[in-house]
């Protein structure tokens, strides 16, 4: 086997409940679909991005245990590292920068979040491509950037030292948190900043030197448990590789992603999508189910097998799941946690 | 059998769409319950707020054909007058006039609507009764009127000659159609009007005579039609009883009826009911299903086996039945017959 391979790691341990009642912790959003019947779930997509590029037996997907099954179901032939628990991304990529080490010691791993949506998968191949090839050469840790089609206040952004265009690796200078919508304005408008899609590109043992560096925790606990990520992962710290690790390192650079590229991360997000994924609808963006509406627009409904008649409101969300029915207005999308923490306590069976 | 017995006429013909999805023209109001599990229908609360009044064999039940099976599932043994088609109430009180004259010449009708809440029965019955020994003693057609609650502008009433109080038969003046806000406020104050429930009390052989009088062409059918009533109908003119009779007869009296009723016009007389329906809930009016309200209040909630988690809307009428899903406000619930048209072009199984 020739040695320098590309290694697909797509992380999908995420139980987030920002879609709830379609998405739950048992069933979270990697494991949905979005658009019409037969439209493969996001975790399925995240795979088949990559044909042609990383072969089979260079897979693997990261989850937590509970999950396990359920990706493997989808996945089928796909080696899973089931952890112990959800420890953010950090231990995750030591996990599996330990696995591609093992398997090919100058393999480059491109590590995937399993939720993300990219309708234009050919642009995306050739970034990756390109980032993968600068990644081996060069030793540095890329985070793919996103460039941005609107001054988004729910990512974080990449700040680069180029002013602007896709012209290879460009240096990151800083990692930029979530701004308010003044900010992001002027982060759109300058050219010089990225949102930060949680999708990196880097030599397996080039991530782990970062490890021992900015995290040398990691190693000792993987050390002290003989190599078992289930008895090391306990003490292992939990925090993002952005922080652990991106936000100090020298050699972050960023290859720029144009290829329609979102995180779907509220029900609102499905109306960026809502073209691509073929659910524009005569009162608005129907995921499942029918809509009929009057006297009313701009909705986002999501009830697979019901017809959901909305009378005198607009920019209403309507989703029936699982013997659950959630009414709220799009602004109020990303409170959905309220509900679900309030039934996690009375109805645990429901999220 | 001694003569002049009280007979029990429900009307249960009725196919309104006002409860739809919950209500739909195979299932319409009178068949459903609204309440707590377990609670009878309308209709079966219909008939038994007569137990000790009308005995078993002196009731009947006129629908349309079409519905007289579930009728009977929900009335067993009741005898069941099964229109060939809905014409309104006129020819269904004279079908019924004729039933209850063959039975006892000098019989009472207590004519009933199917689909009206009375949560007060003794005084009900209490009112009915003196009503009944009135009709009998006098040969008058009375008209029960419900003691006005707030200025409803829903209902037509009935104009009376006395100022107020329950002293017994008082003289109709005048039958009103449905006022709007300002009218029905004085209609209130003046303690003169009564609301119609479109519930009549008069001897089979009154009524009779008055149709002769008034609606002549009525029982030229029936004689043309060697008084089968499947060959009479089609012929019968379509008018309701108030308009067609009652608005033109000289004997027309009341009876103050002082008993809680509610017609359950729509959704929103839920809320009117809420207490004795015992569906009271935090954040609104739940006849079916769990309610969780966020940032939310005074919603009107019917979903069978669902928890329906509502965010930062208030005032919203939310029902799923059998597999459709409406979504209104409050103040919107008159105009469910703008959904319900679109849906039977559309989608007729589901109306």
């Amino acid at each position: 086997m020739s040695r320098g391979g590309l290694f697909l790691v797509v992380m999908a341990g995420g139980s987030g409940t920002r879609f709830w009642p379609k998405s739950t912790s048992k069933k979270p959003k990697q494991l949905l679909s979005f658009g019409t019947t037969g439209t493969p779930t996001l975790l399925q997509q995240t795979l088949s991005r990559f044909d042609g590029l990383v072969p089979a037996e260079n897979r693997m997907i990261v989850t937590t245990g509970s999950l396990s099954p359920a990706v493997a179901g989808q996945a089928p032939g796909v080696r899973i590292l089931a952890e112990p628990q959800g420890r953010n991304t950090a231990p995750c990529v030591y996990w599996a920068a330990r696995e591609v080490q093992m398997l090919d010691p100058d393999g480059i791993m491109l590590v995937m979040p399993s939720d993300h949506y990219i309708p234009d998968i050919e642009k995306f191949q050739a970034t990756v491509r390109a980032a993968a090839g600068w990644a081996a050469q060069n030793g540095d840790l890329v985070a793919l950037g996103v460039k941005p089609s609107r001054p988004e206040t729910g990512y974080g952004y990449l700040r680069t030292i180029a002013a602007s265009g896709p012209v290879g690796a460009r240096k990151v200078e800083t990692f930029v948190e979530k701004p308010d919508l003044a900010r992001a304005e002027e982060y759109v408008k300058s050219g010089r900043y990225l949102w930060n899609g949680g999708m990196f590109i880097w030599r397996a043992s080039v991530i782990l030197e970062a490890f021992d560096r900015f995290m040398p925790e990691l190693g000792k606990a993987w050390s002290a448990a003989g190599g078992d990520a289930q008895k090391a992962y306990p003490s292992m710290t939990a925090t993002s590789i952005d922080y652990g690790v991106m936000e100090k390192a020298a050699n972050a650079v960023t290859f720029e992603l144009d290829c329609g590229w979102d995180d779907l991360g509220s029900w609102i997000a499905l109306e960026n999508m809502a073209d691509v994924l073929g659910a524009r609808r005569e009162g608005g963006v129907v995921t499942g189910g029918e809509l009929l509406a009057i006297q009313s627009g701009g909705n986002i409904v999501d009830a697979p097998g019901r017809l959901v008649a909305i009378l005198g409101l607009s920019n209403l969300v309507v989703v029936e799941h699982g013997g659950a029915i959630l009414v709220t207005r799009k602004d109020k999308a990303q409170d959905i946690k309220l509900v679900v923490d309030k039934i996690r306590q009375a109805r645990p069976e429901l999220v």
